[in-house]
């Protein structure tokens, strides 16, 4: 078949090419931050950037501007990258946010008022499903009834976990619904709160909770849908930008994609697998290349190696000071942890391992030393939250570039905790921060969304400071371990990039890199730790594209 | 803030309006003939596709060609739609195919040869897995041993399915991974071929067969994505550019969708979710979008109503004619049926019901009409195989539009089973083609493959001849069932499109459809049944991009 290129064709793309990209966008009179490529802080003015929304120059005063199609005037005001949360569960995020929260309920009469409104804001969902109630707090003297909620919400059934975790606290339908009747009788370690008659009076205690908690639905499809649009609303509020989701399951993963397909994927979504079974159904063989203009990729797995500080569930290496028959409990044996590491490393995904007591770092650390004379090249094995690592075995963290990736607002909200469980002589090696840039190890900073709010700003606050929003400790909590504002500003943008293989992608306002940035109301690296938590996020924009703008 | 729209960007877009499209190609000088948008045959002779791969003109001989960036001359051969097979296992075609099969082997020499140099040409195999074998076939009067086996293939465990599937050939490796010894006892209902020893031998036959079967791994993803790409390959080579997929599960699409996006996707898949679990994990409320230009859907949900005829599982209104005892089973109630469907529907989510008997057929057809006051509106209802149709319902086919997704080489294979099973009083709605047509249902040809080869061109030979590939039976079997070369041709395209809500994006080569097209050796609408089987694909096109060539 002959094929012939018309003259067309070239005198068309010889006008282009003389022509002006298509619409070069330049956000002038800015007062801007970045991290930039040797790590150290840059100071620019303006940012320019093209159609597909990547960063093409970066100006200070004296650069002569470019002839773009849009110029925006900045105002002077402050811009940063968008904020990069290292460790965040984002389905979680969302389906917390859409839970009605009692916990701020003043009176049984109060918390009726809120969810009578909640059923009425939300008349599709199937079940009204919410938490945080304490008739201690409202003066009740007695448990609330399922009469009382009926008289707010009768046409579904209502279900409140107390503020405790311990009882919850149904409607009539609820309880009709589970099957449960006067005949039930108390499961062992549980217990029916009954009328006079005998009957289920609304509350179920410890294992009883179960009774009705089996018929709660699971999700739907588009209450997940609902959810991720609200953790999208609840990160983007906070300035951030970017997350690792840590511990993606195969719903949530396929929740990301609906949205990417749809066109609804505002945030960037670095997914570390919950389980080998998701990590080989969705990338298969490797990581997944970057989706929807770097917007979402699984490159990893979570792995878990013990439990958390406050349940005792750390693994130390000594017993627990305020326990001294425990010492936590490790959940995978060193063989399992070497071969689980293994069996990803083997098909080039990260491996993230959660370990928090020093027992449990000591062993990751002892697993990387072993796994990197046979997976050589960049691994950039990760240990998660890392809160308590013996001195001794801080070296191998920085011998093998380990990435520790840190929550700053857990050390300010676990303080009290960690010294009765640790006692006064082993919090040398607690909440390390300063000590892992020391040794050469490299930080990532992020919040445990939901656990902690996902707000990067207090997050730095606490960074540099060790101190909690009402100023305690005075002068901080070994204020040794802070990290400077640079240290702060990376571990929440350039180095959480890098945490997730994501430098040169975005994290940082340099050519080439997304044009994700937020344009804030003072300057990170000069307010002080009360006036950085005060931040006000005023424009959010991913990929050149404004996502939200404060009122 | 201030925002400026630069002299240059309109410049540069009164240029491009004025210029003519990049890359507009034209086919020209070819014998061209689709089903049109009235559902009549059209005969052009050239085609005109934008840089998107879709058709912007049909051109005759007389019309004014238009200037385009490329042009290629057809050199007056025959070019139709690409084939859609309304009805294959996408999965299962690349499976088979990367099976070692030793049906045609003539003895047991020929068969060594065979599996040793399959061995050495797929050395990443963690096992070699083959079927097809059969002693008596090579004359060897004794079954094959695992030493034989072991002489051309010890370093990896092989497998091999007898061609009756009721005995099993395993290699030393494979059994000694199972862990068989000679203390394994025989299982019941199965035997392990023994050595003078008492050690197994090599063989093990029926329920003994799953004593190493249970240790054979499962695919792994890059298993996954090589079958894949091999059921790519073969689809092609039948001419075959488009696919409704029945009962795609999790890592089914996961494997669609990392070909999707890393652009190896080349073939469009309609795809129905293998259960409810997979549809609300990934299409969630409703159906996908199109994805990956038309390349990929998922639209709805397979269900199971009966089993099939050879097996007697095909549910009959009558008992069966050559077991009077069996009327076969229906795998769900008349209540469970109308609530699968009608939780599909509440979704707009399409059902495509597998179907065989004629009771199974009846019931799909009484729960269409009930359902269908509720779920008004275009919801194409499919029943998936269609064989056996009383002709008193075939009324209620035509009233609710319903598609009858059907099989032509299903009834060439399976004609005599069919005597047997129906006898010669109830073959009246047996396949019955021209009848579904008549009363105003609509044809979706397919093949079901891997079960029959996905060769729409032996399919469109039987479907308007009743007769198989060797002439038999002369005349044809019930000829009045026979369909018109149009009608088969538009099973093979526009219908099978329209199946899968997919009319007007392919499936016809008119104005606004992508181009998906093929070049043959010959005209499906003149050549006899006997030619229409020798059809030579020489070029496959999909989305204006040469996918394929013959040499």
């Amino acid at each position: 078949m002959l094929r012939t290129v018309s003259a067309a064709l070239a005198a068309v793309s010889a006008l282009a090419l003389a022509a002006p990209a298509w619409a070069d966008t330049l956000v002038d009179n800015v007062d801007g931050v970045t991290i930039d490529a040797a790590g150290k802080v840059k100071r620019f003015n303006g940012l320019v950037f093209d159609e597909d929304g990547k960063i093409t120059q970066v100006l200070t005063r004296s650069d002569k501007r470019p002839q773009v199609d849009y110029r925006l005037d900045g105002e002077g005001r402050v811009m940063i990258p968008g904020m990069i949360d290292a460790h965040v569960h984002v389905m979680d995020i969302g389906f917390a946010a859409l839970t009605l929260d009692l916990s701020n309920t003043t009176s049984l009469e109060d918390a009726l008022a809120k969810i009578k409104a909640f059923a009425e804001a939300n008349p599709g969902r199937p079940w009204i499903i919410g938490r945080g109630w304490n008739q201690e707090k409202w003066g009740l003297g007695r448990f609330p009834t399922a009469a009382e909620l009926d008289a707010v919400v009768s046409d579904r059934p209502v279900w409140l976990e107390r503020a405790d975790n311990h009882a919850n606290w149904g409607n009539t339908l609820a309880i009709t619904t589970a099957g449960v009747t006067a005949k039930t009788p108390d499961p062992e370690g549980g217990k029916i709160i009954r009328d006079a008659k005998g009957a289920p009076a609304g509350v179920f205690v410890d294992y009883a909770v179960q009774l009705v908690g089996k018929v709660v639905p699971p999700p739907r499809p588009e209450d997940r849908d609902l959810a991720f649009a609200k953790a999208q609303e609840v990160l983007l509020g906070y300035g951030v930008t970017a997350v690792a989701d840590m511990g993606t399951k195969m719903p949530d993963w396929t929740t990301y994609r609906r949205a990417g397909d749809a066109g609804r994927l505002q945030i960037r979504i670095m997914s570390y697998a919950n389980s080998f079974e998701t990590l080989e159904t969705v990338a298969g063989p490797e990581p997944t290349v970057w989706l929807y203009d770097d917007k979402l990729r699984m490159g990893g797995i979570k792995l878990y190696l013990d439990g958390a500080l406050g349940s005792r569930g750390a693994s130390l290496k000594a017993p627990y000071h305020d326990d001294p028959g425990a010492k936590g409990l490790p959940l995978l044996t060193p063989a399992q942890l070497r071969n689980l590491m293994s069996r990803a490393a083997m098909d080039n995904f990260q491996t993230a391992v959660h370990a928090i007591g020093d027992a449990a770092n000591a062993e990751v650390l002892a697993a990387v030393e072993e796994l990197s004379e046979s997976y050589t090249g960049d691994r950039r094995w990760r240990i998660e939250h890392a809160q308590i690592i013996d001195p001794v075995d801080l070296g191998r963290l920085g011998k093998h570039g380990v990435i520790a990736s840190m929550q700053p607002l857990h050390q300010t909200s676990d303080r009290l905790m960690a010294e009765a469980r640790l006692g006064p002589d082993r919090l040398d090696g607690a909440y390390p921060w300063r000590s892992v840039v020391t040794v050469g190890g490299r930080l990532a900073f992020g919040s445990d969304a939901p656990v902690e709010p996902a707000d990067p700003f207090a997050g730095m606050a606490a960074a540099i400071s060790r101190v909690d929003a009402s100023g305690q400790p005075f002068g901080g909590w070994f204020p040794e371990e802070t990290v400077n504002r640079e240290q702060a500003l990376a571990g929440y943008t350039s180095d959480a990039a890098f945490a997730g293989f994501a430098e040169g992608r975005f994290g940082r306002l340099l050519p080439g890199e997304r044009a994700d940035f937020l344009l804030v109301d003072r300057d990170p690296l000069f307010a002080s730790p009360e006036a950085l938590r005060e931040t006000k996020v005023l424009q959010v924009w991913i990929g050149g594209v404004k996502v939200r703008e404060a009122e």
